[in-house]
């Protein structure tokens, strides 16, 4: 059976503009595969409610699940609550329970819950939230739709909260073998290799130290015994 | 006039599973942003025939220039060139100029041209070549789209070929202000302010520091003297 698969959907002008480097797509990447979940592909759009809208709906009908950063706090143009609700025709408005959490962390910060603060207990209509332990404004979870803030320390506590809930696959195991030789030298082995492991994906990334052209040749799979009989023969063929 | 628009298609298993970090967007975002071309999506997908494909089909009907980063090495996974002639409906083969580039190369290096290497010659019928100063092997651009390296020094080298052949817009202007309030607390007035400048983008990005909250507001547009004026306003009703 494959893996689950998954989505990633990164919403913010910021980062399109080249201002912010994202940093949540490599975290998530890396924390779907440790579960067994294949992440298969991400999309970047900016602040425009259409865009965000047409993404998600292509996203959630392709995937199993998908994962959003960014576009929940309280100014203007953090939309993302108000198009996932669109996407999902439901309506949206402040809920009691998001705008308790909030009141109790802003009380406790010496700080006005004001209207613009408010906006972030506007929660769709379904929805479960996700908590934030770093800073209180909750994220969301809609059909298999899980709404995360931009903000990488709280991106990630997001996902911790979420990923306990999902059903993983096989966890993806992975060796890397080093060779002193250029890809154009390995490739026609490798590509050999690959063709009689199918079932493994075999990657190979050049690398250049020192001035010197090197390979780093990645076997990955569920299967470990296989991983292990590939990276035998790879080392048979390519070393030594 | 609004800028012209570009999208970016970023090829690579090893992006989504997290074994790499794509540095490619960041740097092309920046880039762009310099010259007034405006970044509208970027597309992350795996060494996936059918879903390249789909990708790049969507995106160079939908903006006005493509950029692609990945798959044109000499191994099996390396597919992007046949799959933009599949999604061009053209024909690809070893063409005489590529490949005198690559023997050219290759001979320097004392290394051989071969096979696995020669497939970095394939190119979609009508395509014209984009240098490679780091490592010969070309990119091309067909139609709208740019198909360039996925390392990044060779990456940046094809950007620095291909962008001065596009027509540029308005470059965008952009004014950061330093906020010591954190972003709830600045959310109201900025949310006004932004309505009365339709024609900027206004952005706010908090941060923490010494335990401290704050947020950078960054106000973005073509018209610098617009720019200040919200920079003079943002200043008056924000700070002091």
């Amino acid at each position: 059976m494959p893996n689950p698969s998954a989505a990633m959907l990164v919403i913010g002008d910021e980062i399109l503009s080249g201002r912010t480097r994202d940093a949540n797509m490599h975290f998530l990447a890396g924390e779907l595969t440790r579960v067994g979940i294949d992440l298969k592909e991400v999309r970047v759009v900016s602040d425009d409610r259409a865009a965000i809208v047409a993404a998600l709906n292509a996203l959630r009908n392709a995937f199993d699940t998908v994962f959003t950063s960014g576009g929940i706090g309280p100014t203007h143009d953090d939309i993302t609550a108000d198009c996932i609700a669109e996407a999902f025709r439901v309506g949206i408005d402040v809920r009691d329970d998001a705008r308790a959490i909030l009141q109790a962390h802003y009380d406790r910060a010496g700080s006005e819950l004001n209207a613009a603060r408010l906006r972030m207990a506007r929660i769709p209509d379904g929805a479960d939230l996700i908590d934030n332990p770093v800073s209180a404004a909750p994220g969301f979870s809609i059909g298999n739709v899980h709404v995360m803030a931009g903000v990488p320390s709280v991106f990630q506590a997001m996902v911790a909260s979420v990923l306990p809930t999902l059903t993983g696959g096989a966890p993806m195991l992975s060796q890397t073998l080093r060779v002193d030789r250029g890809e154009g030298d390995v490739a026609g082995p490798l590509g050999q290799v690959a063709a009689d492991f199918p079932d493994l994906s075999i990657g190979s990334y050049p690398f250049q130290k020192d001035g010197a052209y090197g390979t780093h040749i990645v076997v990955r799979g569920t299967d470990g015994a296989l991983v292990d009989a590939a990276m035998v023969r790879l080392a048979a063929e390519l070393t030594g």
